[in-house]
């Protein structure tokens, strides 16, 4: 791809929470300039977390088919989501605070789906302030995949050691094994694996599918969903001539793929996979949207907002979820129309 | 404690499924000489297993109160176990392997009753071998606490990084959440936290209890087990005045363990703990039986049929269960009579 298309679509980092640690991981991150991304936030936000934290912001206002500036952060608000610093205590999410928030995700779309931008970057946002501004979606994910108008979604958590995707995610464990069918499985190995594919840029993904039952379940002495859910769900991949293994006993699967042996585990709750995703990357993991016509990836942490402001916040996942945006982002552009 | 007590109490080595892989990783962790150990197993076998794998094998018979000599592999035989080689084939138990099998573990618990070793290692077997000897137990830890007559007894899998007990183990996930009482946790609390203090000699134990749901629950969101049955047992236990935490959100709480911050987790279900536990530890965890009056180490692997008498298995599981053993008894030793 040409450069000047590249910087026509250039990354665009929605800000989050403007009373979370968004604010200050993008100057933290980005204080030496942004050469190929935008953030979609507010400049009030920016300079006000900058002296509280005593850190330069070398902010300049952009809009769309603006060229990019080295050394400086372009920065693009929603005319209708400006704040003021009266309007803002850390921590203290507000109905503006949440409504601004939430036209961050919006304009970021609306740009993505015009052309403009070549990825989304999200920073941290609550359930509890999109509710507050107006915004009655359980999260970023199923925001984005209904301003997608987009049914079939998922999350992967991804890092440099092991990638898993989850059948069930915020559910009690004691609804898991009802809500782990052959279609949710089969629908989960697709997804993950047309991602190893697109967005990885692996040719032939190699997969693994997790029981759900101790050592998978034993032949039946411990559950058996494993014969008659998630085998079924594998051999249908299989017959598709994909190389997918499994339903594999989860106590050992992720140490294989952590050692290289699959390219990606797909798990069937929440804790099945975030559990030895996050003793491996606990601070640089990366979540990315599967799915969705437009690239998203995010930080794989929340707002924090018991230290916002402070300058302590912990930049890998959002430097993580940058990098792996713009690798997605050039797999793609050797594929297909972004 | 004198030298000569010392050598009056070595560890019992079990050798476990005769053809399995226990023989071969007696021999070649031990070629050069056990001072500090005796095998309970069959020389037959361990000259058998030396010649098809090309190793020394510098076994001598040991009857208790004999001594043990430098550079040689101290066996005793029960009786009634004696093996030929006819009997043997790699990977394929019978009710002669099975039944010596269980001899075995019957002698050495017989051995430490009398105070003629200090404590037991044992090598892998399988719930088939034990049942074609005659012995109907699912495994090694229900047979050893039926032998000590005990009733409150638990599975700690230890590692330098990382140690977890767990409420529930072979069971049905679906069975998981109805399993999970406070009496169970509470049982499982006052386990681990006793052995943390008599065998691994942490004065003051910090204790994390996981949640069970994601999240912990999320305040209700996703589950009430966490209200319910996991933080009043946690209460308690607090009351009593220990450092106990929990329940915490299972995504994080093993990170933080094995970056310090808690000796051991008590988790409630089998993968909850196994997944981070063999992740951190594939090769060289171990097992460790908790409640029993005699000292009980494990490696934490199984029989291999698959590769037994190849030569290729890996041995720092029971080289790390050797270790173990010699730690508990040294701290035990200091604090309480053996």
């Amino acid at each position: 791809m040409p450069l000047s298309q590249q910087v026509n679509r250039p990354l665009l980092i929605s800000m989050g929470c403007p009373v979370g640690i968004g604010p200050e991981l993008i100057l933290r991150l980005f204080g030496a300039g942004l050469p190929d991304a935008v953030v979609v936030g507010d400049p009030e936000v920016l300079s006000w977390c900058a002296a509280e934290i005593g850190l330069p912001a070398p902010l300049v206002a952009w809009q769309p088919g603006e060229s990019l500036r080295p050394g400086a952060i372009a920065v693009h608000t929603p005319d209708d989501a400006r704040l003021c610093r009266a309007d803002l205590q850390w921590g203290r999410p507000t109905a503006k605070t949440g409504r601004a928030m939430g036209r961050y995700i919006e304009e970021s779309v609306a740009l993505l789906q015009k052309g403009i931008g070549g990825a989304l970057v999200t920073c941290p946002i609550t359930k509890t302030a999109l509710n507050l501004g107006g915004y009655h979606f359980p999260g970023h994910t199923e925001m984005l995949a209904h301003l997608c108008d987009t049914e079939q979604y998922a999350m992967m958590m991804a890092g440099a050691r092991l990638r898993v995707t989850l059948v069930t995610i915020h559910t009690a464990l004691a609804a898991v094994p009802g809500l782990v069918t052959r279609a949710a499985v089969a629908e989960m190995i697709d997804l993950t694996w047309q991602a190893l594919v697109d967005d990885f840029a692996i040719a032939e993904p190699r997969l693994a599918v997790a029981g759900l039952n101790p050592h998978g379940g034993e032949a039946g002495m411990f559950g058996d969903e494993e014969e008659k859910v998630i085998a079924p769900a594998v051999a249908m991949a299989r017959a598709a001539g994909r190389h997918v293994q499994g339903p594999l006993p989860p106590d050992t699967v992720f140490f294989k793929a952590s050692q290289g042996h699959f390219d990606a585990v797909v798990c069937m709750y929440h804790d099945q996979g975030l559990i030895p995703f996050k003793l491996l990357h606990f601070s640089d993991g990366v979540n990315v949207t599967l799915g969705l016509p437009i690239i998203r990836t995010s930080v794989d942490h929340g707002t924090a907002y018991d230290i916002a402001g402070q300058g302590v916040a912990d930049v890998a996942s959002l430097a993580a979820a940058c990098d792996m945006a713009r690798q997605i982002r050039a797999h793609r552009s050797r594929g297909r129309v972004l």
